[in-house]
């Protein structure tokens, strides 16, 4: 099966540039009003597009940071040929990761690309180092398109011709260098020619619902509505929905899973009115060394995300929450479907 | 107990203006960014008011129709004494009952000063008339501030100092000529020295609970924090809530509750946790000719509530949704704690 993105999508996330010099990255602060399109080059450029959330999800990001510290190493020697490149390796990397502090996944790629660095050694060769490092961007590039084809291939069997998926916050192909985690299924049978809807809760407060997931799905021609996130539990009961699916940002060794703040209430909806509730995400969400939800730290935003407000309120603005293993219908990664206690 | 809202808030969201000559209005437009007072006399801005939600709130919509159409005749019975008052009660009433067909307090309001014209005869001298009109307007009015008071008295045994209080939308004072439905019993509380904290929901997708609940509470002095509709299961699950109060728009002889799309969610979330959750609403609010909540007619609002979405991208709206019986824990009206079957 190949990668349903190009087919979908005006083009992936992020990705190399046709030329192969640049980070190409579709910038998500201007969906769902403009695409625009941007090549990156420069070290700077990647840590703010990072930063300011023109890339955003969690394998985005990755795969931003790997690519965009190569161009960038790449145009640095080409300059000057006689700066050492594994200095700049580390440091840069360093710069990079601390973008977002908190996306495992840009720590992770940076990692991947210093280790290369290290097992080349102080004195290869820079165009030798510069090609190990490509490879291993590529690599991890490649591993995510292919972690979403898995996914949407094992995740067929949920999705029947005319299934009516219910899906919070943006677990798509906007979050990835493919073709998503969570809707991953649907690109997937679409792709075989069934027919499948999509509701797609607004997600408050930053509205990646309404703003990635409707624009992306819409843009695939695949139908789907946008409904107040408050609304999920009446559409749940009204019978409209086959099958809720949502993404993780770490499921627990218990199987507890941290998601979009909002995810519990979904859950809960879903298994008061019998809808089997799906966890989508990469095997390496899965976290053994986490043995339960209570031991995730919830990180807390702004108020101003809120905004506007009276003067003087403030606000309860954590960005996910844990729904609890009992909640789970089922957990589908690249893998195929697990269950917990998921061990080492 | 006196009125508790001249003490809390600037003025109450409806009433007579100092002269009596004139409808006096908090323009919720322009909350909670600023103040503004708008004492209307002609009939076409107490419409304008109502069809543009400068008043809304069920009970406040009746008290602002009911003396909106008061002044409106005294005004033009001083400017054409000999202008028969009796037609102009039905033909004016039929204007205002019209500016928001679905409001079941506006046509009953205005129900109640027609029947107040047709008792007194199509020949009744026209000073009488207006005297027995306007004493209809202030009963309507003063009946609902005493609501107010009596469920605020009966709701006190729930919120012993210290009580943190989840409520969902806007059932306070900026809804009624007094001092609220759900939020009564906070605003007694309060006055009597208890300390109160209450969370409230933003209520997407108007957003009257990060609006309107935000800033009567935090204008009351009663410490008041706003979060997003998805964060509520985290809240009710972190053991921050004690009791959740809301309002209702309709109460079926089961139990059924028709309330602001999203109560249902937070019902669900509140079971989970262990919280009591407790439909605050005037005795008038239960129908016991609905027997149940699927017969109650959900409106559906526009799309645009939703915007910004994706061009061509539709939503799913509704206004209301239907908490089943088996998720209150308590009916709490003007006559004191319900419960269901609710008959004639």
């Amino acid at each position: 099966m190949g990668c349903y993105v190009p087919a979908v999508l005006p083009l992936p996330a992020v990705g190399w540039s046709p030329t192969q010099r640049a980070l190409r990255i579709l910038d998500q602060r201007h969906l769902p009003g403009a695409e625009v399109v941007r090549d990156l080059v420069a070290l700077e450029d990647t840590i703010d597009a990072i930063r300011t959330l023109a890339v955003r999800g969690a394998p985005a990001i990755g795969v931003a940071a790997a690519i965009g510290l190569v161009v960038a190493l790449e145009e640095a020697h080409a300059a000057s040929p006689s700066v050492p490149l594994p200095p700049l390796v580390h440091a840069w990397g360093a710069r990079l990761a601390a973008a977002r502090p908190t996306a495992v996944n840009l720590a992770w790629a940076v990692a991947r690309l210093r280790r290369v660095a290290e097992a080349a050694g102080a004195h290869a060769p820079a165009g030798a180092l510069l090609a190990a490092l490509r490879a291993e961007a590529e690599a991890i590039r490649g591993e995510d398109v292919a972690m979403g084809e898995a996914i949407g291939t094992h995740g067929l069997s949920l999705l029947p011709d005319g299934a009516r998926v219910l899906t919070h916050c943006n677990a798509g192909a906007l979050a990835t260098a493919g073709g998503g985690t969570a809707l991953a299924p649907v690109y997937a049978a679409h792709a075989l020619g069934r027919r499948v809807t999509v509701y797609a809760t607004e997600t408050r407060p930053l509205r990646q619902g309404a703003r990635l997931t409707a624009w992306e799905l819409h843009r695939a021609g695949i139908p789907v509505t946008v409904l107040p996130d408050g609304a999920a539990a009446a559409l749940l009961a009204s019978g409209a929905v086959d099958v809720v699916l949502v993404g993780a940002d770490r499921i627990a060794a218990n199987g507890d899973v941290a998601n979009k703040v909002g995810t519990r209430g979904v859950a809960l909806a879903a298994q008061a009115a019998g809808v089997p509730f799906i966890v989508v995400a990469p095997g390496s969400t899965i976290d053994p060394a986490t043995p339960h939800g209570d031991a995730i730290a919830i990180e807390h935003r702004p108020a101003e995300e809120l905004a506007p407000l009276p003067d003087g309120v403030g606000a309860w603005n954590p960005a996910f929450d844990v729904t609890p293993r009992a909640l789970v219908t089922g957990y589908l990664t690249d893998r195929g479907f697990a269950e917990p206690p998921f061990l080492e």
